[in-house]
């Protein structure tokens, strides 16, 4: 296939994708509101598209990659938002700009029920849709990330050099039809809450201990070859590298980026217990009101491992 | 230090660090009840002691290694029962055989507050105490294992090319006085609890869900860049190409050894919430008269790791 890709979106994920894919010799075009993050990619060799009507000059069929939020929160004046749905149907939005044959990628960490509703919209149009969830942060997306793909199988196989390209190692999956993405990535999102929850049980355990041990010393101790060895004790025992054992500047309320709650109320919808998960994303809410060495514990991982805020205000 | 140990328990655990240490060039002398085992090392290099009272002929100073199961049910005509106990302070157990200088080490899964009363009474004889958190299951034992070790420091140093030859590389650490080693083990297990469940709780939305993703694939696929790789995410993927991904042969109840409910008991103790922890606690109790699939995934993942059974029955 033609190495030559649309690029919706400049955050920390998008960004990093980008750099990658001009380094494996993609022709990158990028679009932002944020003029910065777009200086910094067209340095490095990306063209500039200065509305996502320019697309309609790319030859096709053209390959459009969405990397906005799912969701931005209601502040000052604007009210809560979907930015997919602006980009892809808002007026000179990508499915009045695309057309037969053009594919549109959100790589986004979009909740799978819109997912559905937008690929259905998307291919009443004759435009191919392609979901896919993005994990391993913006580290990963830098050097490698792994995808969970929903789509087309014949659409998965002829886009299989982009994710060559993007993917770490075999970090890359077809996951089934449209939407089946973005829900094994919610799903890993819910897995991932769990996981978080109970090592920050753990560790909120061993700091009250009067056997005081090293806390440090044990999360290095733990990632060698013990039972529970992973990415993320890895990435708390970054953190305490750098913001030593007490988290004295990180805050111990957590944030959230949606998928906790979708995979709670998804189960809830397909009446399976989760109380594990369930637990996990109320501890988060709860954290507002009750910051506590737990929470730092998690933030700490949060910011190691996704570059979220975790600071203390 | 003169390469020279006596083994007391020959489970799957002792038998496999046995193997380990005959080849790293120990001299090792074993003793158990069980004789298939005690053939199954002598013919590998070991010697038999016919009795714990033979130990009592080894050049002093001893090193001990005791690896008994910690807690053994009541079971038809015989009450519940504490095998280190018995082999520590029973009559002709360690402390009426060793001398001042000896050293006894418990290498297994030991409540810390059993530890810390065992401890006492082993040290009021002179003999030297060390309790050592083993985790990676008997394969970690064989390849190397990671030791979580509490007691006395100097002990610690001078004992290091024992937890060399036993342990994966960088895989030991001193965690603290004696009593922290099987404190900093409990924790982990209880972590283990918890990311465990997640994971259950995860797939078993990802087996009832109308996408059907292909659920080997996605343990595959998590276990490359994704936030959630893990060890127990690969367990889980040995045991989906087992058994296949229904898990057919593996039963929904899922068994236990005692640490969760340790874990949840001293975090009552601490008033600590552990509400994660103790729910994957409750839902193995639960487990008994509610099997289900994620009770397979559960149990599919402890035998993978710990040669739990798992099969049902």
């Amino acid at each position: 296939m033609k190495k030559e890709i649309a690029y919706i979106g400049l955050g920390k994920m998008g960004k990093n994708m980008v750099l990658r894919l001009l380094e494996h010799g993609w022709r990158v075009h990028v679009f932002d509101t944020d003029q910065t993050a777009v200086r910094e990619v067209v340095k490095m060799g990306a063209r500039h598209l200065a509305s996502l009507q320019e697309i309609s000059r790319l030859p096709k069929p053209r390959l459009v990659w969405v990397m906005v939020p799912a969701f931005v929160p209601a502040s000052a004046g604007k009210p809560a938002g979907k930015p997919v749905d602006d980009v892809l149907f808002g007026r000179s939005g990508l499915t009045s700009i695309l057309k037969k044959g053009d594919v549109v990628i959100d790589g986004g960490n979009s909740f799978f029920e819109d997912t559905l509703r937008r690929a259905k919209k998307v291919q009443a149009k004759k435009i191919e849709f392609m979901d896919i969830g993005t994990s391993g942060g913006p580290r990963g997306a830098r050097n490698g990330a792994c995808l969970m793909i929903g789509g087309d199988k014949k659409l998965f196989i002829r886009l299989k050099p982009l994710f060559e390209d993007l993917a770490a190692p075999h970090a890359y999956a077809h996951c089934g039809k449209a939407g089946s993405g973005h829900f094994v990535k919610m799903i890993h999102n819910g897995i991932e809450y769990g996981m978080m929850q109970a090592i920050a049980e753990g560790f909120n355990l061993m700091k009250h201990s009067s056997f005081k041990p090293n806390l440090k010393a044990v999360a290095e101790l733990y990632n060698h070859k013990s039972v529970v060895e992973s990415r993320l004790i890895g990435w708390l025992k970054e953190g305490f590298d750098i913001y030593g054992e007490n988290l004295q500047a990180i805050s111990g309320t957590v944030g959230a980026t949606g998928e906790g709650e979708w995979t709670v109320k998804t189960a809830k919808k397909m009446k399976l217990p989760v109380p594990i998960i369930e637990g996990s994303y109320i501890f988060r809410l709860q954290s507002k009101k009750n910051p506590s060495y737990a929470g730092k514990v998690l933030s700490v991982m949060r910011h190691q491992f996704g570059g979220h805020e975790a600071k203390r205000k």
